[in-house]
């Protein structure tokens, strides 16, 4: 089981303790199920004919060597961060095409086959302008080879919307996101599984992970429940100014969670309005940073600046390298102790001598840990993180499942791509 | 030239405008001036002696398939950005360990011939725990082949330390960092330029855009100064309580630019004290995000949270890529209004779209725009930057060159190592 430590809270005096908050975790919970959410729910967790269709789908395209993600935000980092933590599966070439830059898109065209290439276009409402101008181009580069297109698509899309009618009609297998499941919280449906089993991960272990992890949240003890626990420390770091969470991964691969976490915690916070649609412009602030990497670029602000960031370090127990820095008659030098030491000791040494400067130096820090990175823990990972945001949501008053806020730029994109049509 | 657009900060209606600011660039520059710092001085910038020498040693190393940097924070930084922005030599791999993650280090190693690989050791104390502990333990791997280290090896160094002694020791190529050459503003010494030169960049260009950006740093004119500009609109923000400064990179590969400046800005602006001693506790706090992909990630909070972040659009002018979405059709579908268009031009169009909705909700941005990636214009990116940290620094009245911060972490990393071997 993933664990959790929250002594590096004690600086900021004041804070009250998870046991002492103003909140019940059974209000909290009865406040997320009227919003009808289904990220934790047995439909998504326990979904074994899902299983069965993956499986028998990758199956059929075992042939493929390539694979390219069609997607964008939460259609795309779930399936990156799998990707770069736990992929088995090195003979496929995968790649996420979350962009528009047309060099990269023209890169992954250049790298692949089209005949080997299945392309796996993500969009929950079917209309991502980004995902479905990218499907169009790889469209025509199948049908110009005189190709089935069938043969070479996926769809992964809600209920209704152009996707599911364009894949109808052309026959293209498809795959459901669920209504009550938004595209931050949608990496354990067919969003971010069917990718992840073309990885060669083991996508049930993961959705175990996950079902363990979402008995910890429907659990009332403020004591064991430990997303409840997050939550209430961002929260009250919140009230005391504290806008920047960092997530502090020591572990390259893991730091990959943190792109995925960036987007549940800033859209899912980031808000103008309260529940009862007062004006609070309110939000708080995701950040990455990478140990012992960022030691040398963001400490120095952590250490000494504005007093306004919490860091979680995301943590690693077991590394599965066990190599070491040779004995070499290195006394007199600066390698005199670390000589004899595995790697692993040295990061893990740098780890908690950050965390002791830190309450040295008066910042907040909390640490959450992983036993190794393998599906069942990041399962649990995934889950923890989504129903601290929703307990996050709640404890601030805001609706943590909506994002009014990019709508304007959409309606923007539009206008001046229109007229820049009449021009021409 | 790179240009730069302040239009998007007039929703902060009462920031002064730069030409109204209470600084005058020839007592700023007389103040940096004064802290003897080489980053845009000839000595860097119009080092003919060092290109010569970075020419013979590469050339004398063109064989090598493999090059392994050793470095990490300012030692790694601005080669990254060098490699993703413009390397061209595809036929040499390049890995930048800066890392202590243990299976990243195998990996690499995993990866390599050793018979074909140089080490590029990079430290200016010659002291950097986590570099030389990589350099102890590939040193013994090179050595258990029986090869010779001072043909797998190359070095560089300050004046004085460890890896100086060790290199003259060992009979290895040294390349020198000058004294007066922060780590953080090094990118155009021997420490960006010695790899960069490996990945088939054209440094000498790189370094007359660099000059180019310096005589514009040195230009008292507020009207053409655009490091100045920048500074003023980062410091005039910062006095209203904007506190976090977004890089939003609109090309994938100019994101790399921004993990190189997140530590120029953190490490520069994150300081404790004034330069009169006074206990301040300030710094701007540097995001990076990539358009248009955090447009479905980040952009909800940048639009409706906090009013405590200012947008710094960076731009590329011309993509070389011109691929489009076909037209097939697609008259009553989401992809109406964008087939025909070049990928680049719903690119650009999101990005406008951005600004107009940050303008609507009164959030202040600025762009700042590269004509193409190509070397004269990415060195005027760097100094442009590091010129405008130097002017931020005086403005916020702080030592933009230091960072006391960090040593507590060193300090304790060693008690930790030291009581660790007693134990065992």
């Amino acid at each position: 089981m993933i664990s959790f430590s929250s002594k590096g809270v004690s600086v900021l005096e004041k804070t009250k303790k998870y046991t002492d908050s103003q909140f019940l975790i059974s209000d909290l919970l009865e406040k997320i199920a009227k919003k009808n959410q289904g990220f934790s729910s047995p439909e998504v967790l326990e979904n074994s004919e899902l299983l069965t269709k993956i499986d028998t789908f990758v199956r059929s395209h075992s042939q493929k060597q390539y694979l390219v993600i069609l997607g964008i935000g939460g259609s795309a980092l779930g399936g990156i961060a799998l990707q770069k933590i736990l992929a088995r599966n090195t003979e496929k070439n995968i790649f996420f095409l979350d962009t528009l830059d047309p060099e990269i898109i023209e890169e992954v065209f250049q790298k692949i086959s089209l005949f080997s290439t299945l392309f796996m276009v993500i969009s929950k409402s079917g209309g991502t302008v980004e995902s479905l101008s990218q499907y169009a181009f790889f469209k025509k580069k199948i049908e110009d080879e005189k190709r089935e297109i069938s043969r070479h698509f996926v769809f992964i899309t809600g209920e209704e919307g152009f996707l599911r009618e364009e894949g109808e009609k052309n026959n293209i297998s498809l795959f459901d996101i669920p209504e009550n499941v938004g595209g931050r919280f949608s990496v354990l449906t067919a969003v971010g599984l069917l990718p992840a089993r073309f990885m060669g991960i083991d996508i049930s272990s993961l959705l175990l992970g996950a079902k363990k992890m979402a008995e910890n949240f429907f659990c009332p003890d403020k004591e064991k429940n430990l997303a409840f626990q997050f939550a209430t420390i961002q929260y009250n770091a919140l009230q005391k100014g504290i806008t920047k969470n960092v997530m502090y991964a020591y572990s390259n691969k893991l730091f990959a969670l943190s792109d995925w976490y960036r987007q549940l915690l800033a859209e899912s916070t980031g808000k103008k309005f309260s529940q009862e649609g007062e004006m609070i412009f309110t939000g708080i602030t995701p950040l990455s940073a990478l140990g012992v990497t960022d030691h040398h670029s963001q400490n120095q602000l952590y250490m000494e600046g504005p007093f306004d960031t919490l860091l979680c370090f995301l943590e690693v127990e077991k590394f599965s390298s066990k190599i070491y820095v040779p004995e070499d008659g290195y006394t007199k030098t600066p390698l005199s102790f670390v000589q004899g030491k595995k790697f692993s000791e040295i990061l893990e040494a740098e780890r908690e001598a950050a965390k002791q400067s830190l309450t040295l130096c008066q910042r907040p820090w909390i640490s959450i840990s992983i036993p190794s990175l393998q599906e069942n823990f990041l399962g649990q990972m995934f889950l923890f993180f989504e129903a601290s945001v929703a307990f996050l949501g709640e404890m601030m008053n805001i609706n943590a499942f909506d994002q009014p806020g990019v709508e304007q730029t959409k309606i923007l994109t539009k206008k001046i791509l229109q007229e820049k049509k009449r021009e021409n």
